[in-house]
């Protein structure tokens, strides 16, 4: 089988990042029969700057007809509005109806106190319907922008929650050693005050893992700030957390912080047919330039977008690579608090597959 | 100086944890020269079944008039909406105008990783004022709620953060023992994503904080993801953290997981002259009627509720004698692996005073 995927490092340490995953790809062993072929594809601050438009026609174009997957790196954010200007990755979320922001996060099984949970984060509403305006009040300007939440997307990405949690449960039944014993999903929403909107949200999540092919899933609710408390009090709890968009981004970046760095949290934006992998870190200007980027949430975004393509071999040895690398611990990149570059750090793994 | 407060309970352990707090008024020493009278109030679910009304017209009325501060225990959400029923303490919030809702989460000195920091959460807008309709749209029901951002709101909030950054580093010229050695202010924000509302927040904020009176605190910024990342990865970096209601919701709950348990963190809810004091965990019907919560929250909020009436001996003396029994770490409450019961954590530190 051959793959076309698209490349859109963006900005910053996405320059560093992206390519990595592209040699990972091209190392996969040749029994797993997979062949790849690669676009490189513009977006980002930079491209706008150059060209006007953050996330060119032509990159959406090029990845509706031509791309089987893509990667993602990260976009800057201009440090002041910029006029004309919006994020890229939040744009193409909506073109390509990426509905499902998929993020795992999991510690080594060899941890002190192991974590595996999967946030799974409804990608094309709530308050990223970017819906905004701006009056002038009695005392000064006022500022108003829409949450939205539809039955259609709650109901959608509740679903493919319980298919999330069964996937994990059938790995876990062929013998992977886990923290889980049955599967579970946990509905976040602030319901308590947002009574329509978030009562909805609760209300279709409810209904959708109602449906008897759910029935071994444990379906429990979480109120959105309490979640966030119970994250960290006791995260071996989550299996699969689902949430509304914003709660999804909030919670995830949360979860990563668990497991010691952004750098090793991957995401896969995920509609029908079509993923793109995506590292949860930023583009981190800071650091840029200097080969010291943690590889590892990419790599895994690579594995993740594999996994929704259905090439789950070729997923599992990355994943397993990459547990290498970290439970050995020694050739770890600065975020780990190791003084591995970027590219030891993918040697190493790609030495491992 | 006689000070009238008002104490609504409300549902669950608030009814166990008020009574602590009041017993804590009138325990205190006669050299600081106060008296108090106590109004009952009421308000929450029972209330709301017993009258139809969660919040009645009489409790505010008695607050507005009669009082000079009340204290206010939490409040149960029904498990499914209830028609008619809405949060009263949120109604509360926007009927006496109280726009500020600080939560300062601080460990004790001799913790190992000590932190100090506090929430200064927007009390009156943003998805809180609750505006919300539900239509049917081409895929079945669509809710959608208003956030609302004002130039007023930012303003007096951000103010108000600046002032309790300037107000904590004065007390640590005078010697107090602290973490933190110049005053800092941290605005959080989505203004990559919510360039209007959350931009108005932001630019508000930078404006209100670019007085010169504040000219010693440095301003920083932090988009609320990286922000919840930051609070768990480094959280001794924080000193007063200034955010629009919903983040500052979350961002709270969050630093309470920090200190080991939500029952040892308060609230105030500041307008002008006003003041009510609010333990930030909830209702708790699991552990209600077991005399096992947590006083601790409703003690420091009673503090809380003091410094904002300008009694700020009162309220030190409050906050050395819970520290004194946090730190002897003798007799503590079953959230913090202790078995003492409410009465006897309200004794030893009434014993402190
Ligand atoms: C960069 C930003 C628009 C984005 C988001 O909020 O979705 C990021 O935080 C993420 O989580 O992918
Ligand atoms: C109970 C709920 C309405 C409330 C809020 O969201 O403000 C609570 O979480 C709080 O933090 O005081």
């Amino acid at each position: 089988r051959t793959l076309r995927i698209g490349l859109i490092p963006g900005d910053g340490i996405g320059k560093e990042v992206i390519p990595a995953g592209r040699r990972l790809l091209e190392a996969l062993p040749s029994s797993l029969n997979l062949k790849f072929e690669f676009v490189d594809l513009k977006a980002g601050f930079e491209t706008f700057e150059q060209t006007g438009a953050a996330l060119p026609d032509k990159t959406v174009e090029i990845l509706k007809t031509e791309c089987d997957g893509a990667l993602f790196g990260a976009v800057s954010s201009p440090s002041t509005a910029v006029k004309g200007y919006s994020s890229p990755i939040v744009a193409l979320r909506k073109r390509l109806d990426l509905y499902a922001n998929v993020r795992p996060v999991k510690s080594v099984m060899t941890a002190k106190n192991p974590i595996d949970m999967v946030i799974v984060r409804e990608n094309t509403e709530d308050l990223y319907v970017k819906e905004e305006k701006t009056f002038d009040g009695p005392d000064g300007k006022v500022a108003e922008a829409i949450k939205r939440i539809s039955y259609k997307a709650s109901f959608r990405i509740a679903k493919m929650a319980g298919e999330i949690a069964l996937r994990r449960q059938k790995i876990r039944d062929s013998g992977a050693p886990s923290i889980h014993k049955s599967p579970m999903v946990t509905v976040t929403h602030k319901s308590n005050v947002l009574s329509q909107t978030d009562g909805l949200f609760r209300a279709t999540a409810r209904e959708a893992l109602a449906d008897p092919r759910f029935k071994t899933v444990d379906v429990e609710e979480q109120i959105v700030d309490s979640m966030v408390y119970k994250l960290f009090r006791q995260p071996e709890t989550y299996d699969v957390i689902v949430a509304p968009n914003l709660y999804g981004d909030i919670l995830s970046d949360g979860a990563a912080a668990l497991v010691g760095s952004l750098g090793l949290v991957p995401s896969a934006n995920v509609g029908e047919g079509f993923a793109i992998g995506e590292p949860c870190h930023g583009s981190a200007p800071d650091i840029m330039g200097k080969n010291i980027a943690n590889p590892i949430a990419t790599l895994r975004s690579v594995a993740l977008m594999l996994e929704f393509m259905d090439e789950e071999a070729a997923a599992a040895k990355i994943y397993a690579a990459v547990d290498g690398n970290l439970e050995e611990g020694k050739l770890l990149s600065p975020d780990l608090g190791g003084s591995a570059t970027t590219t030891q750090v993918l040697e190493d793994i790609l030495g491992r597959l």
